[in-house]
């Protein structure tokens, strides 16, 4: 291995190369990998395709789409150099459904570059994100032969599906995954020139309610006052499960939720004004019981994320519809059980259900706990000085809203910490219309990773090497 | 004018031309003229040709398509004999949409005859009830030169988005309308060898809610817990509208409900179990105050009818939709006042908006009030003989819990009363996929209505001609 190139000769390396850098993120944002429709199955296919030639192109020396039961995942490996740590690199290469296409500005799946943007579903989450790291191990496979640390990629196209296949890819495969710690380069970042590093993450559950009245629709004046309206009962049993100050009232919900230590306002700067502002929203809402922060955070949501039955077209039509259905998710906090928030669900809608309408409950995704990390593990400290070195300021340690199930699958399966790193902003509209990336992050993230790899590989390595 | 025939011809003239008839009904059927569904227009005007040939055939001296504001109206006119009352027959070509096409076992808008019944939207409600007084006219012309009464022919286009063009046509065309009494060819029968007529029917409104949150979908993750969810918000003002025991809990909207005789067992026959068998639900539900028959006709109602908003697809996905809509109607009893109502409905939803949503209401039909009228009524009396005789018992006097708008409309503009006489029953799929007409009522409309005219015009005239 020669010497490793000094930070200024990566940056610029990145400045020539930038451009090849944003053509690979708008090529996989050109592919629409939409993970929860089966219409986009061979777009799935062609992701991880074009990801497991992209990984060749920048010397990963193993490459192979490994098929699961689901959505291919797409792995790599670059052993370690000798005691040197090897990093295992989660990333997602599959999409959330672009939504109601009159509401993009450009199409959801054609990249789009305006005022230092790209648009473009998944530009952020997680196209974009990941090349990070690729384009960072292609930087030190040119200028230095290889890497300073040892690689392993985990490419899946299901997390946005709650990664179905994950568990029992890592079941049959873990020799390929033996490494120190992870990375997931599908992260948050708290604001422009304020880094962050994630000591926590929600789970989440998603639930289907389908609820059934009548085997068909009924006339409204014929059988108004009889007939049992699967509408009607589905907004009352919705309503029943939020008190009118949001806080949830279900039940059993809230069971096993352990306390964590005290957000501090440093770490955690919030102003409801600001926030309100950037999301278009007149003010904030949510149990006032705790802080925005907190609620943003360390305590579960429940939110309805769709809705539908009955007549929805132009004008009316007087019925009692047969059948009405909804969408909801929760984001849980440690240590709830997704098992037992969907047990506590099942039961309080068969309380609440109003007589003669049938709900059925039924879970639409792999749920997955949330998951927290000691500040001192040493992934975390390497990260958290790569970013204080380039922003010039220690990082906010922040819990976060979203869900990264990836760190609970890997720390019950392969006993390995994660450490969260990338730019994914909050108004960067993920999984809605418009989402981008900005480019900004981009150069930031590419000299990030890189110093991160490097302070890797100067460092003596403190764990356990399996190379 | 000859001698009226006897009803032994006319049965003779209704067996020989049974199936004319039904081809008419199936002809009409075939045009599409769904008045909701602006993409109808073309198909709503030649419904109205159509009709309008289809009188002029029937040998009516003066018909005429008349434009409106909305669709038009075809209006028909045969003048009464001296001495003899002019009945204005009231009908609508008009139909609700056909909702879901999967849900048909054949095409909504090809009429099939399947044992006994003639399948297709608008087959019972009303096309097939309104060619019963065109063919009885039809055979009055043929037999007897003339029908024994005076008829005017009050076809719309729009009932099934509230008449809101009858209003002003009445007001302009009020000389062409003159008539003793209306007679709806638009209403519902209590059931097999179980004749009706209805003393009352109910009102209506039907709103839009529209509930907005964030400009965009925002991802649930990282928003959860702070903004606003306009489908948590929009399942939480529905719930409020109700109590779980069905009562409305809307204030002020019961205001002005007045009290109606007390309904007897023998007139409003109710069998719950029967009921619930015969729609296909566990069992009723509702107002446990008042009896089934009480809340099924004299008693308001609400209910949702369709909603829609967030993500509908397979799977998931994780958002805190941007805005969420919802149709409502509620059927109104004598004499709410519908302007009060919408007000009552308005003044709820401003006090049960959750904080961060915006939720506007607005009207989606013309509204309609309730309707009674007197039993002693001198038409009203005619077809009880006319049913009694046909049927071998004396009809039920029922309330009934659709609405019938142009009742209501016609007493307060031409001042007359309006007869209900139509064969459309509670299960035949009125607005609901299947809708069907059975041709055993066809056949025994055609009798009743033949021995109504008959009746009218053999007795003496008690109201003021305008001949």
């Amino acid at each position: 291995m020669t010497a490793l190139p000094e930070l200024v000769e990566l940056r610029e390396h990145f400045r020539i190369n930038r451009a090849q850098v944003i053509d690979d993120i708008s090529a996989l944002v050109g592919i629409p990998s939409v993970s929860a429709l089966p219409e986009h199955r061979t777009d799935i296919d062609h992701a991880a395709t074009w990801l497991a030639d992209r990984l060749r192109r920048a010397e990963v020396p193993t490459v192979e789409v490994m098929q699961t039961a689901g959505h291919p995942i797409v792995w790599g490996s670059w052993p370690a150099p000798p005691g040197r740590p090897t990093i295992l690199i989660y990333g997602h290469y599959d999409t959330q459904p672009a939504g109601p296409n009159e509401e993009w500005h450009s199409d959801p799946f054609k990249a789009s570059v305006r005022e230092g943007r790209l648009y473009g579903r998944g530009a952020t989450d997680d196209k974009g994100n990941l090349m990070i790291p690729v384009a960072v191990t292609e930087a030190y496979a040119r200028l230095a032969t290889r890497p300073p640390v040892g690689l392993i990629f985990l490419f899946e196209g299901e997390e946005e599906v709650g990664s179905p296949s994950l568990v029992d890819f890592i079941a049959s495969h873990s020799d390929r995954l033996r490494a120190d710690y992870a990375v997931s380069a599908d992260s948050a970042m708290w604001g422009h020139d304020e880094p962050s590093l994630i000591l926590g993450s929600r789970g989440l559950v998603a639930l289907q309610l389908d609820a059934y009245g009548a085997p068909s629709d009924l006339h409204s004046g014929l059988h108004g006052g009889l007939a049992p309206n699967p509408l009607n009962a589905l907004a009352s049993v919705l309503a029943s499960m939020k008190a009118p100050n949001g806080r949830i009232t279900i039940e059993g919900f809230d069971t096993g939720i352990r306390p964590l230590a005290d957000l501090h306002e440093r770490d955690h700067p919030f102003d409801a004004g600001t926030y309100s502002d950037s999301v278009g929203i007149p003010a904030i809402v949510g149990d006032p019981a705790y802080s925005p922060v907190e609620r943003n955070s360390i305590r579960p949501t429940l939110d309805v994320n769709g809705i539908w039955g009955g007549f929805q077209g132009t004008g009316s039509q007087m019925i009692i519809p047969a059948e009405g259905h909804a969408k909801v998710s929760c984001r849980l906090v440690a240590d709830q059980d997704p098992n037992e928030v969907i047990h506590a669900i099942r039961s309080h809608v068969a309380r609440h259900c109003p007589p003669g309408v049938t709900m059925e409950v039924r879970s639409i995704i792999e749920s997955s706990r949330a998951y927290t990390i000691d500040p001192h593990h040493h992934g975390f400290s390497m990260a958290r000085e790569a970013l204080a070195a380039s922003y010039g300021r220690d990082p906010h340690l922040i819990y976060m809203g979203a869900s990264l199930p990836v760190a609970a699958i890997v720390k019950s399966m392969l006993d390995i910490e994660t450490v969260f790193l990338a730019w994914e902003m909050p108004d960067e509209n993920l999984h809605g219309p418009n989402e981008f990336l900005r480019l900004e992050n981009l150069d930031r993230g590419l000299m990030v990773y890189a110093d991160f790899f490097r302070r890797l590989g100067e460092q003596a390595h403190e764990y356990e090497s399996d190379e």
